[in-house]
């Protein structure tokens, strides 16, 4: 596992205490956060996206310090591939929304940006006028993770972000590889951003991705492209009534946007409140709510078991070893776990992984 | 952990023997079912289906014993809803397959037979000529089980079939929940099968199915329905062009069939020659099922550590206390599965669970 020391910010409390009760300093962090006090804010999250296991225990005191204060946002997901104007969209879009009044956070999952060399927000300039705005908050993607890992951050970031009072907290991906997936999982609504391709020709929606979309989104519908978003608006309606809805109160919908010009934010922001209406008038949202809260608690603790195996240097080398002759055909997928699983579990007291390599 | 116990054939060794070398009667099934004994192949499949712990390592050295002789059969999964016609499908394609000398076996993933109470191939009625025919094989779903317990009997019955000397294994499921990915996951070619409903409306497909089809077949073209499949058609070949494709090398196709008349069956076929000519020309297909083992043997691995955690009562007991309160938002998911983590990592050696309750 790579161990980065990204944050620069450091907690009072010694590095290795691990306190049960919340350190008063925790406490002080968690009353500025929900004051929204930004630097506050700013701090409570590189603390939940820290990596460094002292600063696990803090984190986890500060989420639960704050969760009474949480729930109260929009979450929306955003997906959209490089290319479709995500960022013109979220500033766009953004803007539209402080102006109605709303704190407007955006966080971004990307678990790319180890390997790209930066986040997909890192370039705050993307989004000059939101990023300077008072009531809005830009939070890049951490680095340097898996995916499970920026996942499991943004979620915490996301409840900092509800109990620092902004009311509309945007996730949005590039979606590269399972991202969209784990971005809805964390959101109440998902809206999926297009463009028209050059000439007629559509882009390809990454297969499964349409599943996933509560609202689809087609940007540039300005200029000469405007007659092919209209066209690719059509298609993508006819497409979506192939598909089972996802809920019995809505059917998702597709909307034409210029971001550029700031055209269709008002009647996508609606989509957004009709989404949220339907839901919560049939109990849906606090189901759905209820619900991705169980499934992540059962994930970290999947993810965690499945941590303290691979920090277990025998059983690590014992899998990767006999992986290879599994792929060749010469071992059987079952069989070669169940001697990882044997090996891990005769491991010695001493030697019981604590989630650390 | 449910402990069913409805296998009704035993191994001639002791019960509780866990012998590292394969037993010798283990050796002679394995010589039976490379022969093409039907009674040894069925036998090996109830063994590798026994939930019983003491059948566990009988079945890992009959599947090691079968593994050299594995892996010449066309592995094609089929997903079909209630009422596509999925049953007089298979009998169509498998008699068509009989006639050009091909050996055919069905499996099935149905999560949902224990709840039905009854496999969906439980009634071998459905398929009268076929499961009657001397070179077809017809295996029900094992009952009782969660999709993760099936799914992973079904890949093993799938190798006892091929090294008994079947060429294509058909693997059905009617689309319960994660099947589709299921069978999806442990076949080279993953069909669709569609049929128009009642005047021009179409039935909606799964969300997310269509990204897993190679192929769409669309059924029940004959009669007053031909005009209506024949639209259904043109509208899913629609629908996919807006989906990127799996492959490089190959397109998904729509195909329209008569399984009542038996029309259609020459050119599906063609397109599953065309499918692994064009995967094979390109090494897709050996990569696809090294990818596809390497998987299965990773998502063994998770499933055993969960396994033991769910088998270790404390911990179990915990987490469905914890799971109320991260549910009702009283306590964060990431330090309601640290609790469980500890607690389990805490657990004294004489409990370690071993996978079983």
């Amino acid at each position: 596992m790579v161990e980065t020391q990204r944050s620069t910010f450091l907690l009072m409390s010694k590095p290795s205490a691990k306190n049960k009760s919340p350190a008063p300093d925790v406490a002080a962090l968690a009353k500025a956060v929900r004051s929204g006090e930004r630097r506050a804010i700013a701090k409570a999250i590189t603390l939940v996206e820290s990596q460094r296991p002292d600063h696990e225990r803090e984190a986890e005191a500060l989420v639960a310090a704050l969760l009474p204060s949480t729930g109260k946002a929009v979450r929306l997901g955003l997906s959209g591939a490089p290319g479709v104007g995500k960022s013109t969209f979220i500033e766009a879009f953004g803007l539209y929304l402080l102006d109605r009044g709303h704190r407007v956070a955006v966080l971004a999952v990307d678990p790319s940006s180890s390997r790209s060399g930066g986040s997909i927000l890192g370039d705050k300039t993307r989004m000059e006028k939101l990023a300077r705005a008072d009531k809005a908050f830009i939070r890049p993607s951490p680095a340097g993770e898996t995916l499970g890992g920026v996942a499991r951050r943004t979620r915490e970031a996301m409840l900092v972000l509800e109990a620092g009072g902004f009311d509309v907290v945007l996730v949005e991906t590039v979606g590269v590889g399972q991202s969209e997936t784990a971005v809805a999982d964390m959101v109440d609504m998902f809206a999926l951003l297009l463009a028209p391709g050059a000439g007629d020709e559509l882009q390809g929606i990454k297969r499964g991705i349409m599943e996933l979309a509560d609202l689809i989104i087609v940007n540039k519908a300005d200029g000469e492209l405007e007659g092919a978003a209209r066209r690719a608006a059509a298609d993508y309606r006819g497409a979506l009534q192939l598909l089972r809805p996802k809920y019995r109160n809505w059917v998702a919908q597709v909307e034409l946007a210029s971001a550029l010009k700031g055209v269709g934010m008002a009647e996508i922001w609606r989509h957004v409140e009709a989404f949220c209406a339907a839901l919560r008038s049939a109990g849906e949202l606090d189901r759905r709510r209820s619900q991705q809260a169980r499934a992540w608690m059962w994930s970290e603790i999947r993810q965690g078991l499945f941590d303290r195996l691979k920090a277990h240097r025998p059983a690590l080398d014992l899998a990767q070893s006999l992986e290879k002759r599994v792929m060749d055909g010469e071992e059987s997928p079952l069989g070669a776990a169940r001697q990882v699983l044997e090996l891990f579990a005769r491991r010695r007291d001493d030697e019981r992984g604590d989630g650390q390599a």
